[in-house]
């Protein structure tokens, strides 16, 4: 029987960076997938969104750039050469993370685990043994059931990417982040898209006024809060409205992006306690059962490929680094790569209330900023708000909506995860012209000290 | 006689900021200025060049986007409409910094100031006095007395901006910042350009391998290195080359990107120790005369539009803050807007070897980066490179060459400022997918632990 140190099951953004950093330390590794290297983040999330997501952009760019002085006639969105783009961005990176493991010298196998115990584990007819393992089995698109949504013009994420050709309308069930970016996408490249969302505002995650501010930018996209669809037919949405009413939209396909479940079969054997939202871990992400750990999706505790990487890395640290890391999750960045982007790190204003806490903010329109002015003009908007602690001065958060903020948002990860001040940040000296400067706007609206 | 707690001359980034604060503080300040409120920045500087080479992006996204999907025919370039959106961010802005100095109770004079002596300002006929005095009078552009120089279609960063049409061909004479992003905007948007640039390579605070894969990234540029020009006539420029041949390229226009200096005029009566670089100050920005003090350009330490923002931070902290600071140079970013663009902040390998410091450092491709890949494809260059201390593994440097790197470079700073370790930096969290991540991916090419 092949013995290793560590096995991972899932070769997502958890478990090969897991597979990697355990094997660049020397250890005994297997890394067992069942379909493709990279896990939904390399071949049906992340990676896939951001190709096409930047297609349309280029797209848009070609069409409107008028003011700025370019022209350009016929213009022209070929789904088909965008997906093969994708497609080979995909491909890359894939081989990518074959080198990886292969410079990490990980054994790779491909085929569905099953977990035997928390040392077994078996692939078709082979049982391997470890030490320790990890399940980094990533989650899969809920599916609600809804009347006819099993009809063939109903999708998911998945199942999106692989159109052959463009709708002429689409609604969106669901107006979380793929909801958001796939609205953004197609709604850009000319379908008619409709967002129809069960709560009050889009975007959970985000302050309410960056909410509000994303669906008047995305001004081609139709939003309808707090309906919840009752059935769906080959040529309609049907659902009732926020005042009880029924009412339908016509749709020539509907993309069902309601949330995402934790994938936990096969693990039957070895009792974990699993929650509605997933395995349940400690802040080392140790699951109930000794040497066994889960990280990323499966667990639920953040649905993001980089809270993911970072999992592996606090486990790989826990089992042979020198010095213990906790999981954190207060300083762990989200990006939404709409057009406009969206991106944050840290407590909104809501959440810092509802916590209790005694908070200062304040708010800066980005049209005030001399990059964001310079490409996008002053009728574009766009937000930064920062929140921090009222007695200590410690920042809380970094909220931003506008062009680059997925690019910017990294520092605020750094800056919250130190726990800087006000004042300490007021003293970093930001590139001018850039449109992070609106970080160092927002705290000298806080109180212009020195 | 109007008396003052502070004068400004020069409504620069460095004067106005300066402005502002203390007003903000309660001050009674004047901002002097001859020309117009934001100064080079805003008017001749960074904004309008990113403005042009935002438009130039757009023309290269409508041009070169196929492989995205992205079909659009007869795509020209119309200089006087990117021109004209070009206008129109500079009076945007320049309302803003008016609207700012309103707001902060700032009185504002045009015309030429001259200085009587420490507490008192001449502008036409009135003599204004004040408690202290800071000179933000900035720089010029310096055409060297090179024959030829001052024909017709020889122009400077300042004249160049007011292009009427596109030339033919254009010879750039220097390669720093402002010529290479003058090179990326002309060549860009269809005019030959041709570089000539007297040291061995472009953008001399660029580490070389960056600067290399610069001139390799910009395909349509020709980079004369070594060259020294001799001569300027009405239709070609002529040089010496590296072998010391004569030799001449022709130019239907000229651009004269050598270097700026100091605007030291008027300021005779304050008796100023004045180097060859600018007006000596000390770390508190002091000048040899008791409350007088020089910031930005004029004392030539940095010559960076966001140095003279924090220079004004420092001087106004030191006169009316509760807490002294110094202007340290350690930590401030740079960032070319080419395409693609660049930035930095911190030592390069070079400088921290020149310095004898013992370093590691690692340099990671972008095209392994999966944003970057998905937008950029992998024919694409990109680096990025970390500098850090061997012992105390404090970061020292960080570099990027690649699509978003001026938004990036930000969070460097911040870290840098921070003296933060390559430990403490794996522990953020990079939002994936960003191009962001390449700076974690250095982090861990540098060693593997955890």
């Amino acid at each position: 029987m092949d013995i290793f140190d560590l096995i991972v099951i899932g070769a997502g953004p958890g478990g090969y960076v897991a597979a990697e950093r355990a094997g660049m330390l020397g250890k005994r590794v297997l890394l067992i997938e069942k379909e493709e290297l990279g896990g939904v983040c390399t071949n049906w999330g992340c990676i896939p969104t951001k190709s096409l997501l930047n297609s349309a952009k280029m797209y848009d760019h070609a069409r409107n750039s008028e003011d700025r002085g370019v022209k350009a006639t016929a213009v022209s969105f070929d789904l088909s050469t965008a997906m093969t783009w994708k497609q080979q961005t995909i491909e890359t990176l894939r081989s990518g993370i074959q080198f990886l493991m292969k410079q990490a010298k990980v054994t790779v196998v491909r085929g569905e685990a099953t977990c035997l115990d928390a040392h077994h584990v078996q692939v078709a007819d082979t049982v391997y043994q470890t030490e320790d393992l990890i399940i980094a089995t990533g989650s899969s698109p809920v599916v609600p059931p809804i009347p006819g949504s099993d009809l063939d013009h109903v999708m998911t994420s998945n199942e999106v990417l692989t159109l052959k050709e463009l709708p002429e309308s689409m609604v969106i069930i669901g107006g979380g982040v793929i909801g958001i970016e796939f609205a953004s996408f197609f709604s850009t490249v000319g379908v008619k898209v409709t967002v129809v969302e069960m709560m009050d505002e889009i975007l959970p995650m985000v302050d309410t006024e960056f909410a509000k501010l994303m669906r008047r930018e995305m001004k081609e996209v139709d939003f309808h809060l707090s309906c919840k669809v009752t059935k769906i037919t080959s040529d309609a949405v049907h659902y009732v409205d926020a005042q009880g009413v029924e009412q339908s939209i016509a749709a020539q396909q509907v993309l069902m992006s309601v949330g995402r479940r934790a994938n936990t079969q096969n693990l039957e054997a070895l009792h974990l306690d699993i929650a509605r939202t997933g395995i349940v871990v400690d802040e080392y992400l140790k699951t109930n059962v000794p040497h066994v750990y889960a990280i990323g999706d499966v667990n639920g505790k953040s649905l993001l490929a980089h809270s993911a990487s970072r999992m592996a890395d606090v486990v790989i640290a826990h089992l042979y680094g020198e010095r213990k890391q906790r999981m954190r999750y207060h300083a762990i960045p989200w990006a939404v790569y709409s057009n406009p982007e969206a991106a944050g790190c840290g407590l909104t204003e809501q959440a810092a209330k509802e916590q209790g806490k005694e908070i200062v903010t304040a708010t800066v329109q980005m049209r005030a900023n001399g990059r964001f002015l310079a490409e996008q003009g002053k009728r574009s908007g766009g937000l930064c708000k920062v929140v921090a602690d009222k007695h200590t001065k410690v920042i809380l958060g970094i909220h931003l909506l506008g062009s680059y903020s997925s690019e910017i948002i990294w520092g605020a990860a750094s800056i919250i995860e130190s726990e800087l001040r006000i004042q300490d940040v007021k003293e970093v000296v930001f590139p001018h012209p850039s449109v992070s400067e609106v970080i160092k706007d927002a705290l000298f609206s806080i109180d212009h000290t020195l």
